[in-house]
This record gives C-alpha cells, structure tokens and sequence, in this order.
C-alpha cells in the first residue's frame, strides 16, 4: 500500500461533493465516446449538451473582432492581412506595447495588464451610469472562479475556533459550496424563494444568519445575479433590501454577477455597486466585490479563462495583502485579459468593426432571448415540470413533480429523485441536464437545470425528445 | 472603519512573504513608469529586467509553428493562407476536433483535452528512454505553480494536532514557501551545498527531517531541478541518494522538473522518474508527483499559463479526488494547453515545419548556453562575487561577499544586505535583479538572482554596468 491513501489526505477535499462535472456528466462523456465508436446500443447517436454554460461547445460562432485581434496579437504576420480592419489592429498593436517584449508570450502584472484593468473600470462606470470606479480596485483574474477564491481566502479567519461564515443562496453554483468546503469555512444556506421567481427573502436572511451564529462567525454574503441556475433577475427593490440587510448585519457582499450582460425581455439588471451608491449613506460604504466574466454575456469565451472583480470600500491594507496573495500564481493568462478588454471596451461608433460587431452582437443576445422564451414556454407546457421564466443567465430550472412510484422507484436505486431523472433522460434521449440536488433544493422539492444554449433547431429537436421521454416516465410511474 | 481590517484577514495571507514579485520589484515598476514619463532624474534610461524568469520579456522571438497554431485555432480564416504549412493547419484541425463546438472558446475535460495529455504522456515516455507514461495519470494546469498547490492541497493532512511537513530546498523558489503558509502546511527547510555546486546533502536532509519530526509530520520532499534560483543540474548519483532517502523516509516526492529543456554543457537532465524506475525494487514505488511547463525551455511562453504535472504511483482513490478537486475550477486556460502540446509534439522529421522548427528550438538553446558561459565568467571576474557555473534552467545565483561597512550600512537602513545591495544597483543603473534573502540562504551568507535572459548585446551592457556598480560599491564601503 502506497504512502497516500484515503484516509490520510486533506479530509475537506474528501468531503467535496462533485460539482456540475459528476458522475452524471462523466457518464455523458463516456456515452458519447461508446456513440462515436458505435458501441453505445442507444437510439440516438449524439448526447444533447444542455449540462454546461458553455455557448461556443452548444455551436455559437464567436465575435470576428474578439477573434481578429487574438489572431494578431498570437501571429503578427496577420498585421499584412489587408481584410483585417485597421481598428483592430490597432487595439492589437496597443494590447502588444503593453506587453513586455512586445510579445504576449511574456509575464504581466499579477492583477493584469493597466490599460485593460482601465478599459474595465470605464466599462463598469459606464454601466453604472457614471458612477466612478476605479482601476485600482479592479483586477483580472484566470476565470471568475479563480477571485472568487482568492478572495475567499483573505477573508478565511477563525474567531476563537469559530469558523467564518459564508451565506450562500440555495440552489447554488456548486463552485461556491466546493470552495467554503476545501477552505473549511462555515457554510450558511438561505433559501430562495421559487414562489416568488427566486427571489431574495429578507426574512430567510435573517432566519438563517441568526441560526448560524451559534456555530461560525458570519461575514460573507453570496449574491448571484442573475441567477445560476435559477435565471431569474433580482429587482431592484430586491437588492435594496439586501443591501440593507447587509450592512445592519456587517456582512461583506460577494455579488456574483457574471451573467450581468445576459438579462431577457424587460428585465433590468441592477449592478449592486449602483444600486448601493444610490441609496447613499451609510449603505454606499458596503464592502463589496463584485466579478465578472467574459465566458458568458455574447461572447461565450469560456476556454480561454477570462475573469475579474471589483472590489468597493476595501480598506487599503487589506488591498495590499490581497494583490501580495495574487502574485504568488504569477499573473492571470494573457488570453483571458485580452478577451476582457475587448469585452469591456468593444468597437465605438464610428470605427470600422462597430456595425459588424453591433450585428453579431445583437444576433447573439437576440438568439438567446428567443430561446430563452421557447424554453420557458416548452417546460410549462409539460405536465409535472413548472419553471420560472427565464429572466437571465443561461439556465432554466424546473421543478419536477415526479409521481410517489418515482420516488419510490429511486429510492430503490439508492438515488436522488432527481438524479434517478436526469440519468434516465441521459440514458434514453441522451440529453445531459444537471440535477437540481447539485445545486441544493428545498428539501422534498426535485428540479433539474437545463441550459437554454443549444442553437435553435437543435434547441426544439431537445425539447421535442425531453416531452416524449417525460410523458413516458411519468406515465410509466403514475 | 470598515468590516474588513488587517487584524481580521486569513493571518496565513498576512504572514505570506512577498515573493521575487516585491518592493523591489514594485519599485523598478514605478522608476520604469518614471523613465518614460521623463521624470526619474537618472543617468539611465530604461530598466533592464534581469529579475524574472522570462525569456519573450527579454526579447525572445516566438517559434514560428507554435504561434502559426495559435492564430490558426483562434483565428481560422487563417485556414487559407497559403504561407501556413500543411502539418500546422492539420495540427490546428486535430485540436480544434478536441474542442466541443471546434471552438477554442469552450471549456476543456478538467483535466485537460485528452489527445494533449496523449501527446505528454509519449513526450514523457521518449525523454525517459521507453519508460512508459500513462495518459491517465498526466494532467494539465494554469502553469506548473497551479499544479504544485493542487497536490500540496489534496496531502494537507494534520495527524493528531500536527501538521503536514514539507521539506523545500534554501534556497528555492518562493511559490513553495508562500503556498506552504498560505495553507498553513509546516515548512522544512534544508540548505543545498553551495560548496558542491548546489547538490542535495543527504546528510543535511536527515538533520532536517529529524529535526522537524519535533514539530510537524513531514511527508514531501521538494526538489527543484534544474535549480532556481541555483542554475545546477543535479548528478544521477544524488538523484539516486535522493531517491533511496525519500524512500527509507516514507516521503512523496514533488519535483519541480519546469526547466528540464534547460541544461547546458554536458550537464544532463535525469528525470526522477527515469532514476527510481531504473533503480528497481523498492525504489520505483516511490510516489512521485513531476511538474512540468511551457513558460521555460526554449518556448518561453509564460504568458499563457500552461503547465501540467505527471503522478506516479497515486492511488487510484486518491488520483480520483484529486480530479474532483481540480473540476471545481472547470479547466485550464485552452491556449496554456495548445502550447503544451507543440511542446509536446513538435514537428517530426519529414514534416514541412521540421526544419524551421529544428533550427530555431536551437538557436534559442544555443543562444542560452552562450549567455550561460557569459554569466558564469563575468560574475566570477569581480572581486567579491563568486559564482558556480550555470548548468541549467535560466538564472545564476552568485554569492556576495560584503565588506563588513557594507553590512553596517545595511544594518542603519533596516534592509537585508543583499536587499540593500540589489536595491542601490537598481538606482544607479537600472539592472533589476533579485536579493538572495527572497529565496533564502544560509546565515551570514549574502547572494544575488539574475536570469541569463537579456539578448547576447543587452546582456553585455548589463554586466558592464553591474561590473562599474560593483567596483564602486565595494570600493565605497571597503
């Protein structure tokens, strides 16, 4: 027997529960090696990938600008290619000389390359309607993730054997849970409330935090707006109350809002940062971070890594600690900085790539929307499933109202309901759909989330074979 | 005042020590800022970067395939530009394939895209004469330093009260110690024989260990070879020593291989791998983890944070959590893992790209061994610097032998003597290197970093002004 076995590694990395990529998404990538081999004795002949936000895998073509200067600032020959317009080669040429070396090959600060964290801080100050942010509280980082973390990590402090307490939302991006579970951090979960299309309830805020102070010393609270993977959009009167909530308990905000440029219909996303400054004293001195991505919004660049935050009233000192903590990684990846900055300072009006970008844009989020509507509608239409509307994000997530012989049924194969679900979908359709159990639901509540992002026909073939499998089963457990 | 204060962070995060990016760093930042701006009031004009491991910084021109990739698989119109050799361009549309979508924007395996780590495991299997590699057991990262706390992660293990011990060479390369405080693992430092060329004593690694049993549960042994800061290249014969104490000592043994493509001279690489399987019974049990990267050799692409790591004889239970665990942060960047596998499989013999490729990898690792010659002589030609050879990897470490003046004017600055030393060279000449103390070094003993990487024209301005500096330092405070 080998020195390292289960028994003796760090005990929180056992405990870690297996986030979206589980043993239900492995068991879809080994079925699609069996589909491509032929092996697979299956009806169908490809999975259907509604598991993951991941827009480029799901066929959306990415945006030419983002693309031309990647080429350039990689391959500098393509400066001579005279179909390369001239604005693109110039943000290249900037993006180089900001480079040491003039190449992209070369290290860069360990928060990122200046011009692009004051690109962002201009993007942000321009999304929140001219109020100021500054470059210096920005930061880039390899994914949102990887800030996430960090961040968490700084604020990662016993008192007198309490542990810190971090307040997340229920359902959850996984990531969050991983995280305070590998850090050994106190984990606080509140309810949404599905009734009220996942709204924040102030009174479950209060509920939970005051039943955690017995066992952890709560500071954190996790915000995700949108919603991942419930796709609502918080209202802005939501988030007032939050904030306030926030600042009479003394919590610092982590505001999740990476699917800040996905929002549908008239449904308006409210950056915490303005909505807090707008409600001005005491509540504009809220400690805040907030982080963004450009793996979601209309670019979709989820391979190359791209993240960033911002934090709001973070006190010099600790800011200094926290940059000392980031340089240890080295710097984020160049990719995932360049792609940042032409997320955040797209073609202007007037340059030659504004109306290519603008339509290519557009085309994207419209296409979201639509599918956006397509799925919500189709999921109500089935009987046993009830979703919210998709306000936002990329994800709806349904609630199935599975039949007693269901759960009967999986409980008998030592599953979760929902799971039980989800593994026969895979297995009969080879649709992949996470279940909601990943993302933590209110107990005797089973939901599933399925992605909005296979483009549109494959989008209606999906809904077409997810009907014909949920009337089967239903009817099969009824 | 806010929430957040100096006296409530992760005291982990606030006792972390700057690493090579520090004040003095930070320092020659800003002066480089001041230079262009015109406002440093210095006799010289630029700051010449001898302090970072970065060869493109330096003015190191990317290999022409590897970048030809790059723009094809971001940029495909490229696909039709004749000037692009056919082996590139199927390449480019094997790793495309790899992607879901054939796009580089969506997310990879966790672990890195199988047909990558197909071609590491092969590179590894060649390097080591046949030893065959799995796939399985390769795994690719955001630089090797991801990798690296990865691993630590998953053994943070305390036995009864103590901690995990993790013994690292003085000196070393400070992501080591930082990661160990960060996760509040017991550092265990043993000093490398500078008399003996920086090899490992095996008698200094058993005072070491015994000493820390004291204290903490050691169970890895850190070896970075070549060495950084050291620039050695350890010998078979120590490798073996190595090797039978790791075993006798029941330690797991991470090595830090990044600069194996860097050796000079007739100075060999052998991988720890390579050693322990030819060593035999009981030998090649050991466990093993090797990091490996593509921001060193002669690529040099540090920007694109790619890096991957090989474990031998990992548990399978453990390999699984250890997967798990690296699923929460999705994948490594995708272009951190293209390059990785041009390191992987370059051109073959035959191919169009052969012999462009052949004969630039050359130039570059032949450019390095000239530079290495250089370093070497002119450190050793002034008085009062003493300098073993430069076998490998890209820095030379040579030693400071301070007049006893030196050392008081240190001491009233409140400043490490080597520190006080490296920072006066800055102001007076603008050479960027970095103090000894950064990666440690024996009591009393005064040592200077710098890389080996400014182009042959840049390097020998820079010694001639570090000679001048020299001369009048020691002369000032004789």
């Amino acid at each position: 027997m080998g020195l390292v076995t289960l028994d003796n590694i760090n005990p929180a990395i056992r405990s870690m529960e297996h986030v979206v990529r589980g043993p239900l998404f492995l068991r879809a990538v080994a079925l699609e090696k069996e589909l491509k081999q032929g092996s697979a004795g299956k009806q169908f002949s490809e999975i259907i990938w509604a598991s993951v936000g991941d827009s480029h895998a799901m066929g959306q073509q990415p945006i030419t600008f983002l693309r031309q200067i990647l080429g350039l600032v990689t391959y500098p020959p393509l400066f001579e290619d005279p179909s390369i317009p001239e604005d693109a080669k110039e943000r290249a040429r900037t993006l180089l000389s900001s480079c040491m070396g003039n190449s992209t090959g070369s290290y860069t600060d360990s928060v990122g390359i200046e011009i692009i964290r004051h690109h962002l801080a201009q993007y942000i100050t321009e999304r929140d309607g001219g109020i100021p942010s500054d470059p210096d509280n920005v930061m880039l980082t390899d994914g949102a993730s990887a800030g996430i973390k960090s961040l968490l990590v700084l604020l990662r402090c016993n008192f007198e054997d309490k542990r810190t307490g971090v307040m997340i939302p229920i359902p959850q991006y996984p990531l969050f849970r991983a995280s305070i579970t590998e850090l050994e951090m106190a984990q606080i979960s509140y309810h949404l409330d599905e009734e009220k299309n996942w709204a924040v309830d102030v009174e479950e805020l209060k509920r939970a935090l005051e039943n955690a102070k017995k066992t952890c010393v709560p500071r954190v609270l996790v915000i995700i707006n949108p919603g991942n993977p419930t796709g609502q959009v918080l209202t802005r009167e939501n988030i007032k109350e939050i904030i306030k909530f926030a600042h009479d308990k003394k919590l610092i905000v982590f505001a999740d809002e990476v699917y800040q440029e996905n929002t549908y219909g008239s449904n308006e996303f409210h950056s915490f940062k303005k909505v807090m400054t707008e409600m001005g004293p005491p509540y504009n001195s809220l400690e805040l971070c907030s982080f963004m991505t450009c793996s979601k919004g209309y670019l979709g660049e989820c391979g190359f890594r791209g993240g960033s935050f911002e934090v709001v009233n973070l006190d010099p000192g600790v800011k200094a600690m926290l940059m000392k903590s980031l340089t240890v990684q080295t710097c984020p990846n160049i990719f995932g900085q360049i792609i940042t900055d032409i997320m955040a300072a797209p073609p202007k009006l007037g340059d030659p790539s504004y109306d290519l970008f603008i339509k290519e844009k557009q085309e994207r989020l419209q296409s979201l929307q639509e599918r956006a509507d397509i799925v919500t509608e189709a999921l109500n239409s089935m009987k046993g499933l009830a979703c919210t509307p998709v306000q936002g994000a990329m994800y709806a997530f349904p609630q199935l109202r599975l039949p007693p012989k269901a759960l009967d049924a999986a409980k008998a194969a030592g599953q979760e309901p929902d799971y039980f679900y989800a593994l026969q979908l895979l297995e009969k359709t080879g649709i992949c759909m996470v279940p909601g159990s990943i993302f933590g639901q209110k107990p005797g509540t089973y939901h599933l989330r399925t992605t909005i992002l296979p483009q549109l026909e494959l989008l209606k073939v999906m809904l077409k074979k997810l009907r014909q499998f949920h009337e089967q089963f239903m009817d099969e457990y009824k």
